[in-house]
């Protein structure tokens, strides 16, 4: 490297070193002390296995027995998630007094009630598998839906990260969502609370607000928002119910908008493809858009005979 | 580790063994029969490098002349794939009495006769890979395309998946596509048939259903829906024909949804943006929605002249 | 390996190789001249540590003060982003009768020009930071927005990539703003030019077109397109302003399209849910779609009375 060009780098790296001198959230340097997202993702990569034992292979240890195997993991979990629970507890303002060792005591304790509901967690995720087999024409095998379905990963991560959520874990349900989020275009809230038997088909650019809960069997297409109804009120509105409330075995079909904390979906509801619901609907109802007004043209360098084209009476069900 | 948490570790432990012996599917045990969805993206990435062997660099093979990397590539996928497959096949019923030597000179046949569709798949994808230049003002290059297109990827890993699916390779399609799909957004099914100058733009969104047929030089945007009227029936559906047929020449504008098996899009259509298609459309038709209907308020500190604000009857396309 | 299955091999890289000598773009084969995706993907990741020094960690410098270790990522940057420079430079008619030499004093140039920018990008996404903190009342913290909110994400990648697009840098910036778009669903055009205190929220399924400008203080929610209103005209529109022009102060719910080179929305304007705009908007205004015809059928299974549905004729707000 020439003198020049060292001089330019001693430049450019001075005016950094300026700029992190100036207070903001951004400048923070210590990044020791911050969770770490691949530990988070590692965290939850060993869950997975944990959860379906025979799908996903387990590349660190070559111990065939499946007792001897599951300790282990369990053991790496449990280490690598009080660690990263340590580093994330003093978000929480009832933490920041206690010593690093009272820290490390409870994030402890945290780990082991979340590994405690593994078999909640497995019996729920049973159902939900299930559910896509029942649901999907397209589904040849269960292990299909174990093996590729997003729609079943989103959840997984979700019934995860919601058992953390309930702990009061700060960060770390979040960075677990939004990382299956990134994997699946599903974008769920670790606060979302949801019933057994949810199926998510295709699933991209499904949003589940934070303070939404949905009931038991209840099938959700790509596209979906589950949402607030304005959040104009910013920080203000935190904790307050936004999102709304979806009872047992509604249908929601893709791209369809249900939005505020006061919005209650009844039991058997289906709801039509791009519908825009603010208001609750009863029990047993069928909602859908009235018949969407198309023009037609006909290409003059192609004449057809015009056909009758009025849209079907019937209801559209979209997969 | 103390005693104490040494006793909840054993607990928890004890308690997940338990709920493996549940029988149900989740509780499979034996991980090393199961197909490696880590090895099938190391396939893909490999028959990338095989289809543009200028484009992606092989870190594994340092030989330099193309025949001998190639060569190495080809026995790599080979091994591997044919790996892969004896591992799914047992999904067959069909393959269910074989043994294990029958079922490995099989899934070889399989695999060599997938290896020889190369040439054809490099055919399509190179007419892809022009009807994206063509087809997009913001395209610099075709190298451009090939490097960061998603679209792109999405129709390649299709159409590799739509080969194994036409051999009648279980599971592995499936996740090849539902790897394509958390990559880039596209969901498309490899069951699906698509023809030559195929043309996805951004792309997020997009699901192509199993039965979908696709003519020559047809162009889509991100949000379109190619697929079924109803799912109602669930498994009782499986193999038939659920989704459209879209002829040669065709644009579908962003956000539109084409349904139903019997839906024929005929050749030279145009569907804009958001429409809702549940019935045949005739050749050269341009289909839209009519007018939407906008309401405009204004803000009383912000106090403007009310312009006209009639939409436009022309034709929207949207990018 | 059996002989069979050796000729078989054999033929099969045999054909492979006759059609790589078809002429065709896909046929290059120097990949050692292309720019390597992997390498422009990690120098993406050393940006974001010396964007934000105290989030993410680096693995591969152990040194601890934070100069030492600044000097080593930004020679790093340097260095592999002048050689990844030099590769694309070729894709530049006004380089091509250059040396080699004379190509990489302009890419050590270039190079040296944008990292002189990394202040200015600290300075916006900081404002970032804070739009989505105020906006988000299920932020927790700002901290959470930089480790998991897809939507600071997506603009970190847009505001690095844009400083490279203003230099004119071929393919490196579209590389970076779609590995972007594949980990968020966001799709934001290298070329778009983006105010301050920018908020996207959920993100997935957003498209933002190459000649986009937006103002400072803009919110856009998942599943807008900010895109041109026709591309038949395919590359003869290149480098003609396409896209929108978006004022300060401007909402966009989710869903909503706004198209058109020569559509400006002015300021304090609010855009509601799946509106589609082709036209200008006056500062101040709101447009939404008027009420949504919704038709409801009761379950005679389910028997309930017709409840008063009609939809609120006040605004709404998803998110």
């Amino acid at each position: 490297m020439n003198d020049k060009l060292e001089n330019k780098i001693a430049g450019i790296v001075g005016n950094i070193l300026d700029d992190y001198s100036k207070g903001r959230d951004i400048d923070k340097i210590n990044s020791f002390d911050q969770p770490d997202k691949n530990v988070i993702i590692g965290i939850l990569n060993k869950l997975q296995i944990i959860i379906f034992p025979g799908y996903f292979k387990n590349k660190q240890y070559k111990t065939y027995t499946v007792a001897n195997n599951l300790s282990m993991l369990v053991e790496d979990v449990l280490f690598n998630l009080t660690k990263q629970i340590a580093l994330v507890l003093k978000y929480d303002s009832g933490f920041q007094n206690l010593s690093s060792e009272e820290i490390r005591d409870r994030a402890s304790d945290i780990s082991i009630k979340f590994l405690s509901t593994i078999p909640t967690i497995r019996e729920y995720i049973s159902t939900d598998v299930q559910a896509a087999f029942d649901g999907d024409p397209a589904a040849y095998s269960k292990d299909e839906i174990i093996f590729s379905y997003p729609g079943l990963y989103a959840i997984l991560i979700n019934r995860i990260a919601h058992e953390l959520y309930k702990l009061s874990v700060p960060l770390i349900p979040r960075i677990m969502t939004e990382y299956a989020h990134s994997v699946t275009g599903i974008d769920i809230h670790p606060g979302a609370t949801i019933g057994k038997y949810f199926f998510i088909d295709h699933g991209t650019g499904i949003v589940i607000g934070e303070t939404t809960v949905i009931g038991d069997n209840v099938k959700i297409y790509q596209g979906v928002t589950l949402g607030a109804l304005s959040t104009r009120g910013g920080q203000k509105l935190k904790n307050k119910k936004r999102h709304p409330t979806i009872l047992d075995n509604v249908t929601v079909y893709s791209g369809a908008s249900i939005l505020g904390g006061e919005t209650v979906v009844g039991k058997n509801v289906v709801v039509g493809g791009n519908a825009f619901i603010t208001r609750s609907i009863p029990e047993g109802t069928r909602v859908s858009i009235k018949n969407q007004e198309l023009s037609y043209n006909y290409d003059e360098k192609n004449p057809v005979q015009k056909a009758e084209f009025e849209q079907d009476e019937s209801w559209y069900y979209i997969i």
